[in-house]
């Protein structure tokens, strides 16, 4: 197996991705949102690229069954049942429900990615499970940071790096690319303490400006559980532990 | 001023560059070579975004004061009269000439950036002079790394970190992003043998592989000239030192 890290979804478009292993990676915040809304219940979220796509397929949907979630730079969008902080999708306000959800950039790295074989989102929080899948299905993957807004974030990256040292640690054979080695490094360099680390980054500033310091702490848990989303080309569903 | 790093062209449209200082760094080669034919006495080089447009242009000019160089994935172009090694870029070659220079990362990497208000051109040869320059000027910059087929690279990244940490040094008041941040802990990481960082890149592979181990050797040098390219809209001319 070789991994590789993509810093931005711009890096590849959409073709790239055919037949490929992606883990897509958003910690601040979707992966983690993403993470805790299937923990809690949720039947299927569906990641989607625009505002407008989330509001028309939300429109064929009973309502009663299905919930707008989504931010624009970290802010609820006007309309949205939900945000993004992983603490409003609570198993009261998911559990058997799907959610549709638009974010600034993870929903759209997954969209980018969606013509990929497997696709998996993994955070700090499944981090160590996503990386013991990994080395057993033992295929070249592409870690792809979501970013901020198209461009690097060192937070994912991080992310990404502690995901590549754990699945090497697990499945020595595992080979690494230059963007490997260098996320590797990073995970090194600013890894030792993930608070911290997510709350001196750019992004994490602005969402403690904007009141989310307590979602940061969260987003900084590490292997809280094992569940891994898993994307089949039009939703986003927890992985069948029974057939790993 | 404010050290901003985009590792790959695609991070950022054409107009994200409008009226900014960019710097462009393509270590193996376009930015060695770019240094090295108009240290040699190139009147200029015009850098393009396709071979189309480099035949093209080239049919308008005088034969004799034009040379077309040019390189896809290491190998010169068929038709070209030079290649992508700064070797063939020698005073002999090209002195009082124009040079027409199409590259696989490199002058792709000037074209995106094409509506700086200032673009320079920086490889480790003039990498001192580049931080001097800048560290005078006091503006924010965009340090805007060729990257390969649009992906990361790690030679271009340590060369940005190691641009970065002279540029602080030399202007205390200078911040940095999350990614400036990181290039500097990659340079740290892999910057103390800067020889032995290119070869065991996955560039630097493939160009010992095609018989260019030389001219790692040369793309290696560190602070061997003052010369800074400087992109006035149309063609790479050396900045006047005496204006700086």
């Amino acid at each position: 197996m070789k991994l590789n890290v993509l810093f931005s979804p711009l890096n590849a478009d959409e073709l790239y991705f055919a037949q490929k292993t992606t883990v897509v990676i958003d910690v601040l915040r979707a992966s983690t949102t993403i993470i805790a809304a299937l923990s809690n219940g949720a039947r299927e979220v569906i990641p989607v690229g625009t505002v407008e796509f989330a509001v028309k397929i939300s429109g064929g949907m009973f309502g009663g069954q299905t919930l707008i979630g989504g931010e624009r730079n970290t802010k609820r969008i006007e309309g949205f049942a939900l945000g993004n902080s992983p603490f409003e999708y609570s198993r009261n306000a998911v559990e058997n429900k799907t959610i549709i959800l638009y974010t600034t950039n993870g929903s759209k790295a997954v969209a980018r990615a969606k013509f990929s074989r497997e696709l998996f989102v993994c955070s700090f929080n499944n981090l160590l499970g996503m990386a013991q899948h990994l080395a057993e299905l033992d295929k070249d993957v592409e870690i792809l940071c979501a970013g901020h807004n198209n461009f690097f974030s060192l937070e994912d990256t991080v992310c990404a790096g502690m995901l590549i040292a754990r699945t090497k640690r697990l499945n020595r054979s595992a080979k690494i690319s230059d963007s490997s080695r260098a996320a590797m490094a990073l995970y090194e360099k600013f890894g030792e303490n993930i608070l911290e680390m997510l709350e001196n980054t750019e992004h994490g500033k602005r969402l403690i400006q904007n009141g989310f310091k307590k979602d940061i702490e969260y987003c900084s848990r590490y292997n809280i559980t094992k569940n891994i989303p898993s994307f089949d080309g039009n939703t986003l569903k927890l992985l069948d532990q029974s057939t790993m």
